[in-house]
C-alpha cells in the first residue's frame, strides 16, 4: 500500500481493537485489585498549568514537558505524571474525605522522550497513593497493593521482587560523612549510577565526597541495624501480611531526587532486565510545597506504567496465558449471530435482535442481504458463540452452536430465556 | 480558606471521587452497551498531526484547536474530535478486519471554548461508527445502538427523541431551486440558524436565492415523498426493530457542514431544552478523503458527550435515581472493615486482610492503633456494609453488619467462605 498522507505522531499509539483489549485488562485487573484493597477512584485534568510540574519536580522532567502557550497565553503543559495534580487537589479537598485518602486514577502521560522499547512519547499509567497518614503501615498498605496487582495480573513470587530503599538512610550515611544538604543531591546522583558508572569515574566521583566505592557497597549490603527504621517496620508488616518473599532491603534503589522523603521501593521482574515494573515511595512534603503550606499532608504513593507490564505479561508464560484467556473471553464482538435464512423474515430478526440486546445479550447480525453461508462466515468471523437461525420455520428458531456445529431449537417468544440459559451454560446442546 | 497558588485551568475539570464514579457510570453503560450491540473498542492518540484535523474539517473547529509546535517542531493538536483519527486508522487497518467494523471509543477531546454549563474546554465523548456498510440498514443499527444507550441510562420515550434528516433532501431542494454547488454551504448555513436567526434578516438572506421564508418551512413540514429515501428506509428498519417512537424525520436538522454526506440525526431531550445530547450521520468520503483517496470506506456514526447527558440525567428523576442506584452499589470504599480490638492480634488481622482481599473481597482496615469506636467510625465513613471484629476471642471472628448492628461471629480460617456466602445474601444475619 503507497504511503497514507497522516501517520500517528512518533511514539503515539494507535490501539486497534486487540491492542485496546490488553489495554482494558490492565485496567480491568488495576481497578479491581485497588477496589479490593479500599481505594476510590479519581481523575486529573490532562492539561495543567506549567509551574505545577516545574513545582513539584524542580526541573526534573522539563526537558521532556509537551509545554505550550494556550490560546489564552497561558503557559500550559500536557501532564507528565499525575503527583502533580493529585497534590493540588488533596490540597484544595482533603477536609470533605476522612483520613487516610486511599485514592487511584489509571491515564495518560506524555513525555518528550525518544522513542524505544519500553517508553513511548505516550503511556497509561495506574496511580496509588495513601495520603494523610504518616506511619509506615501506610507505606505496607502501598506496598502490599503493588503486589497484590502483580498477582492479579499473573505473576508468582519468582517472578518479581520488591525492592525497598530509605532516602532517610542516605540522609543519615551522608551526615555521618560530613556531606552537607546541599550536595546530598548531587552525592545520591552518583549512589543512583553505582552499577552503570565506569568504575575509575565512580572512584573519582565518591573521592570527591572523601569515600570509596567499597565503603558505599558495604552500606548497602550490610546497612547498621538503625540505618532505616520506617523500612525495618514495613518488612516487619509486610511479613505478617504474607508478603516476606516479595520484598527485601536494598539500599542502592534511589529513584528521582525532586520530592521523596522517606522509604521508596521498585517493583522489579526476577531477572532485572528490564527497566523497575512500578515504583514510588514516601513524599511527605509535596501538598504543603503545592499549597504553599496551606495544607500539609503526608504521603505516600506508587505509579505502574502500561509499556514495561505489557512486555513482562507477554515474557511470562503463565501470566500471558491467563491474559489470553481473559482477551479470549473478551473479545468477541457479540455471543450471539442471528442469521436471516428468510428474507421474508427480515422484520421478526430485526426485532428479535432488539429483544435480545435489551436483555443484555451481546447480539448482531448481517446488514445486508447476504447468503445464508456468508452470514454463518460473518458469525465465525465475529467470534460469536452461537448462530441463531430465523427463516421460514420461524417463530421457531434453530440455536447453531458455532464450535460444535450441534443444533438445537426453541420458540421465539422466549428467546431471552432459553438463549440466557444457554449462555450461561457450558457449550453443548441444552434443548435437545 | 486562603487562595491556592494553582487551580485547575478554565473548563477543565477534577474528578474527585463522586464525580470520577458519575463519570464511571457513563463509561460502564456506554461499554456495556456497545458491546450488546456488537462494537469493538479502539482507541486513538491524543495528540495527532494538526493537518489531520484541518484536512477532515476543512477548518470549522481552527479557532478551538488546542494547538502547538511539539519539541521536535511539529504541528500538533490535541484532538477536537476522534473521527479523523479514526479515518486515518480505518485507511491503514481496515484490511485486517472483516466488513462492516464496528467500533467504538470512549475518550476526551478537547476544545478551546468559552466554559458555561453543557461545556468545558475537555469533555469526554463516547464514538460510535460503522465502517464499511453503505446501505441504511448501517444508519438504522447505528440509531437503535443510540437508542438503546439512552435506554440504558435510564430514559424513556417520554424524555427523549431522535430526530433525522438528510443532506441529500437539501442537495435535492437545492438543485430543483437553481442554487450551485458552491453556493450549497452556505444555504444550508441559513437552513441551520433558521429557528435561531431574527426573521426579517431569516427571509433577506433566502431572498438572495430567490426564496421564501414559507417555501422553506413547507419542505421541512411536508417533505416530498421521494426527498429522502435513505432516511424513508431508516424509519422503515428502526420500526420493524420496534424503535418507532423514538424517531421522527426532521430536516431542520443539519449538523456541521464540513463532512457528512447524507442522513444526520440529533438525539434531544423531549423538551429540547439543552443542546443535542447526541449526534452523527453517514459521511462517506472522510476515509478517501483523509487516505488521499488509497482507501475508500463508506461510513456513519455518531458522538455522545458527557456534559449534555449528565446534565440531563440529573434532571431527569428516574434516570437521576438509577444513577444513584448503581453509584450506592459502587461507591463504597469497601466491603468488610477489619477492626483490630485487641492490638496483640494486629497481624493475625494483617493476614486476615491479605486472605480476604486475595479471594476477591474488598478489604481495609485503619493503618493506624485507634480506638474500637474510631475504628468503627472509619468503617462507617468508608461506606462499608460489615465490620469484622478480630479481638482477643481470635481465632474466633464477629461479623457486624453495620446498617442492622446484627452480630454475627465465624471461624478465622474459613472466612473468605461464609463471609463470601454473606456478601452474596441481603442484609440480616446469617451464621447466628
Amino acid at each position: 500500500m503507497a504511503e497514507l498522507p497522516f501517520q500517528s505522531l512518533p511514539g503515539f499509539r494507535d490501539f486497534t481493537p486487540r491492542d485496546c483489549a490488553i489495554r482494558n485488562y490492565l485496567f480491568e485487573t488495576w481497578r479491581t485489585v485497588a477496589r479490593r484493597c479500599g481505594y476510590c477512584e479519581y481523575e486529573t485534568p490532562m492539561l495543567e498549568d506549567t509551574g505545577l510540574y516545574l513545582k513539584k519536580s524542580g526541573g526534573e522532567l522539563s526537558g521532556q514537558l509537551f509545554r505550550f502557550q494556550d490560546q489564552g497565553g497561558r503557559d500550559v503543559t500536557l501532564r507528565p505524571e499525575v503527583t502533580a495534580s493529585l497534590a493540588r487537589i488533596a490540597a484544595q479537598h482533603q477536609r470533605d474525605f476522612p483520613k487516610p485518602l486511599k485514592w487511584f486514577e489509571i491515564g495518560q502521560c506524555f513525555r518528550y522522550e525518544k522513542p524505544q522499547k519500553g517508553r513511548g512519547r505516550e503511556f497509561y499509567q495506574f496511580n496509588v497513593d495513601i495520603l494523610g497518614e504518616a506511619g509506615p503501615a501506610a507505606d505496607a498498605e502501598l506496598i502490599a497493593m503493588a503486589i497484590e496487582t502483580m498477582l492479579a495480573l499473573g505473576f508468582s513470587s519468582d517472578d518479581f521482587m520488591v525492592r525497598i530503599s530509605d532516602r532517610q538512610a542516605w540522609l543519615g550515611f551522608a551526615k555521618t560523612h560530613g556531606i552537607t544538604d546541599e550536595q546530598v543531591p548531587e552525592f545520591l546522583s552518583i549512589i543512583d549510577k553505582l552499577e552503570r558508572e565506569k568504575p575509575d569515574i565512580l572512584a573519582a566521583k565518591l573521592a570527591a565526597f572523601s569515600l570509596t566505592v567499597d565503603q558505599v557497597r558495604g552500606f548497602i549490603a550490610n546497612p547498621p541495624a538503625d540505618a532505616s527504621p520506617a523500612s525495618a517496620a514495613i518488612l516487619a508488616d509486610l511479613g505478617a501480611r504474607g508478603y516476606g518473599d516479595f520484598v527485601k532491603l536494598d539500599l542502592s534503589i534511589i529513584r528521582g531526587l525532586a520530592y521523596y522523603t522517606g522509604v521508596v521501593f521498585e517493583v522489579f521482574d526476577a531477572r532485572q532486565s528490564m527497566r523497575a515494573v512500578a515504583g514510588g515511595g514516601r513524599y511527605d512534603t509535596l501538598v504543603a510545597t503545592i499549597s504553599d503550606g496551606a495544607t500539609d499532608l503526608p504521603a505516600t504513593g506508587f505509579a505502574m506504567g502500561d509499556y514495561v507490564i505489557r512486555n513482562l505479561i507477554e515474557e511470562t508464560a503463565h501470566a500471558a496465558m491467563e491474559m489470553e484467556t481473559w482477551l479470549q473471553r473478551n473479545s468477541r464482538s457479540c455471543e450471539v449471530f442471528v442469521v436471516v435464512a428468510d428474507e421474508s423474515k427480515r422484520d421478526d430478526a430485526l426485532r428479535l435482535v432488539t429483544t435480545l440486546r435489551r436483555a443484555g445479550i451481546s447480539t448482531d447480525l448481517s446488514l445486508n442481504r447476504a447468503k445464508v453461508a456468508k452470514q454463518f462466515q460473518s458469525a465465525e468471523r465475529a467470534r460469536a458463540r452461537f448462530a441463531l437461525v430465523v427463516g421460514q420455520e420461524y417463530p421457531e428458531l434453530k440455536l447453531k452452536t458455532l464450535s460444535s456445529r450441534a443444533e438445537e431449537s426453541g420458540p421465539a417468544d422466549t428467546a431471552t430465556d432459553w438463549l440466557t440459559q444457554r449462555l450461561q451454560a457450558p457449550d453443548g446442546p441444552l434443548l435437545a
